[in-house]
């Protein structure tokens, strides 16, 4: 059993990461940190854990509680966790963090889009953790930057067409739609039922902190600079990011030859479904699992390529997706405790 | 008072039709046709409109029903409406329809779309109802072709830039977000809530049968032919539309330069907002209203011009619209009757 | 015209206040105030209202804002209006005070429930505005206690049964359900869309500061003590109370008969509608509008009388109602500016 | 492994029973049965089953799929199964059926409320499958009728007070909430999202057929007649029951006395979890778990218990609690493949 703290537990994607390692076979968690609710019982802020998390929230200051540990997530916030993780790597614990600090392979986007690092030493060490394409970098991490929720859709519909120069990256459009979850359990009247349900809006277009990430990565796969346009938009839902890219093809390519490449591209990937052909996705069809659901479509009449992706944000775009990445770096079946078929309806 | 009649009043414009037309100052309703529901009365399908709407529905055999109707709605089904309008013509009346059977100039774009024509002669004749672009055509109209509920919000977003030659109009990319009230009231398994709640999927793309729509009415504007990429979304909420549209600016240009450009183009009409600097539109904020909520922005990084509609698809987008046109084709107050603001939350 | 102001004004009650003023055909609103938005335009915090309500929110302490206003409406919180209402009735404005400072005709049960009474004089003033009930009383009213939002369902269902001696008034049992709007707009864990969305919960189970509201006018109708069972609960929809209420019969009596005794008790009350036989209320049935639906079903098999309410929270619940009140001590039509009818769906 | 087959797989209890089927660790899925879908593989029908289950669907007059089955859930509808699992009976099989076919003891009551009874000779026969109360019946039962949703949820939270002789039997009134799933995947108006959305609605109070399922159950307890009123209601959500039961208690009792009784009750039942005190259930905290929920108030001032349960309609009301008696005839871990946690947000 490897020993796992969770730090930043009390927020969405810590309530994944205790709910996806209690049910693991080979996780023993063994400490969850949270400032605002340290002291706390687990069940007491999430009932839904209630008496199967039998942990008590600790302060972070209060290092005792994850000395025996051997793994540590982090679902600190941004910023924050470049504060904490370069003492874990010191212990020499194997961390995962999902905070945007160690994602970036230079400090100057980071620090351009966020704000000063405090750890720059360790983004080259870093691995991004985008566990489908880089599995055997992972396989020997001691630090993983788990990716955002948009860039892991966005990259996994992608990244094939751009490593095959399908596509003219010049023409790359990215229209995002995503759950309230992602926004996370923080009281903004932006979150709020009302403001929220029954409607839709976009937000921040061309200015969305994950744009910076998938460009560099988009960019380490094309071998050049990338620039595209991503456009999020805020959903009446939980959970779930639906990302519809479009780009031009470089050449006229049949539908089926593309859906081929990424069949073959991504044949042993057990979490990346390629959708038949005449379906299209559905963040329906991927809620509560760690699939990423992909469909793929060429118009003709206007010669575009249309990508679209589904993933349940808090999983696949989140703490699966963090669980994945530690299975893989502590060589346990890659599907380990992330097996869950999608909830329908 | 103008006597009114609807027909086919039993699905969801209907229901808006009826609600929107016994609270309209110049309007008495004096038939309802519905052949599912031909005995009943209307507030037996509709408890909304319970006790003041005090009609039964009728069968359309039933013409007696219609005979002193000066004004007739039709909100018949697509491939219906052009079996029953071309009697309504004959007899004098005015109609509004809102079917999709007279809103192509020439019968070659329908029949590739829809069915055969039964009355491609009312084509030349029939004036297309987007009331802000032809509201002088529509003043002598005896027949208005009412645009269909994507194309309202398409084509009130794009056509002061199309007029204005400021895009490439090859570039143009439209990732369209509608509420599940736009599939109508039928029950078929796609609109069932467990299928569509908590979730967002793509359909249709490329192939929708607005597509036509959209490109006769840009064609008309640019002077050339027009092929777009249209691609809707069906999204977890009763009502709304929201349009994203993406495009490249033929040369560059400030974004408050093209904001000065929409502000002067609608600004006689009262039902087009355009957003103020650095806010954009939500469907949560024109609900309830025949608002069409307008924002603009340029991401000069990617050099692309950014037009996003919000719109009610039941009012502005179908039955406020509807009587929008009605109110110009009868001399009254463009917003008699239709003044309600938005209900938010 | 009626000159009015609204204090309070930037919640969801104070939006839909502000809504409701402006179609008003007797009302020129001269003033909003708001501590939190002091400077800012109404149209950049409730973008709905944008183009149409031109004035700017101004702190309560500017009170010259407010000295052309001759009515006043309070959407202060609750234990805040009690410091301002005071001021206001000695300048000589009307006012309709939609807090729970004035609803209890002494202060002692107002203290228990909520704090110290600090201006308990205007207590046998003040009117309670239970708009059908208290027409007469609410006619010569300065200061109107506009009802809270479920003591208006509940009472508008139980009082005729209770004024009729029909049930046994131990028996009383009222289970409610509300909309999240009804916890206003402050940012709480709780209102968060991810919190309520996807569930319904019981909260505050026979200790919600409307239950002694609801005994007092109930005690107040039976010329006795009344103690009920009040339990709330958090249903996932924004707008909308319904309210279930059991009861036992005192006699056996058919549903029929007090069908007919509910019709003639609202026999001139526009608001009130009796549903027909076999049908029950629906809250999407009255979303948008002032109506409260009853529905009537008496169980023979277990010698129980249920009467179901349904009303819109932010209207008849609050805003509606509070315009209601204002028409009838403006001695003007008691529907006026409020006939709007239900937006379905 | 245990052979198992599904027939009438193609709702959303079929959907449910296969998820948790190729999840489980004893059960190899050999069939799967559905007349609509008969030819068509699961992944068409279910693309969150996609590449998992491997099945096609079988007509089920195509008995040579099943042969091989040791097991046979059958998810037929209400008055379908009673033509079906005889047959599978005389074969031998282990039958659960979650249909309403066998859960009466008598014909007598199963004819009055739905119809003619085919197979009477198996009522005796049937063990009633609500695991936690019948579970030593379950384990040598060849027939298990699984309870209906609201059933499992109201006899959960009233058996204990029943049994303990805690309560008035004829003061039991139960209001319970369901989410649209409950009403199955066939398109019919009421469930269609534009209806269902937004709205909340009570449905055939004192009429509904799980009425007397929950007399009979109560009654055997009991060991007299019971009769109560079930109101059931119609909620915008997806999946869950909440149920609120009020009785009297015939002796005041304290609450934490009656916690204490339920503790004890449920002290052996891992899916039953009892609220800690001043809290409540919430069907947000048991989606996707087969866990029940209960909470226990006492309101001294009315002497009413108040009893909460919060079920997953499609888990631990149906497919779930089938799995669940499954293992207990099977003889394995009671919980073994369903000890998901809840799915929160």
């Amino acid at each position: 059993m490897i020993k796992v703290a969770i730090i930043g537990a009390s927020g969405y994607t810590g309530c994944e990461l205790m709910r996806l390692s209690v049910q693991h076979p080979h996780i023993e968690l063994v400490a969850v940190s949270s400032e605002k609710f340290s002291g706390k019982a687990v069940g007491e802020v999430f009932p839904s854990l209630g008496t199967t998390v039998k942990l008590t929230f600790h302060a972070l200051a209060e290092q005792e509680a994850m000395r025996e540990a051997d793994f540590v997530f982090s679902a600190l916030p941004h910023s924050e966790a470049m504060g904490v993780v370069p003492h874990l790597i010191q212990q020499g614990k194997k961390v995962v963090d999902l905070s945007a600090d160690f994602r970036f392979r230079t400090p100057d986007l980071y620090e351009q889009w966020y704000k000063k690092h405090t750890a720059p030493e360790l983004l080259q060490e870093a691995v991004y953790g985008l566990s489908e394409i880089y599995r055997e970098k992972i396989r020997g991490a001691q630090l993983v930057a788990n990716p955002g929720c948009y860039p892991t859709a966005v990259l996994l519909s992608l990244i094939p067409a751009v490593q095959n120069k399908l596509i003219d990256l010049k023409s790359v459009i990215i229209d995002a739609k995503s759950g309230v979850s992602g926004a996370g359990r923080s009281p903004v009247l932006n979150s709020l039922f009302a403001e929220a349900n029954e409607g839709v809006k976009p937000y921040k277009i061309g200015t969305h902190q994950h744009t910076p990430e998938i460009e560099q990565e988009l960019g380490l796969i094309a071998k050049q600079q990338v620039s595209l346009l991503f456009t999020p938009h805020l959903m009446p839902m939980n959970r779930g990011i639906l990302v519809t890219a479009y780009a031009t093809p470089k050449n006229m390519v049949a539908q089926k030859d593309i859906v081929n490449i990424y069949q073959t591209f991504y044949q042993n990937d057990k979490f990346v479904r390629i959708c038949p052909p005449d379906t299209l996705p559905s963040t329906h069809q991927v809620k509560g699992s760690n699939y990423c659901d992909i469909g793929i479509i060429v118009d003709s009449k206007t010669n575009r390529l249309i990508l679209v992706a589904a993933i349940d944000n808090l999983i696949k775009g989140a703490s699966g997706q963090a669980i994945q990445n530690m299975n893989i770096m502590a060589g346990l079946e890659e599907d380990s405790g992330i097996t869950q078929l999608p909830l329908f309806p």
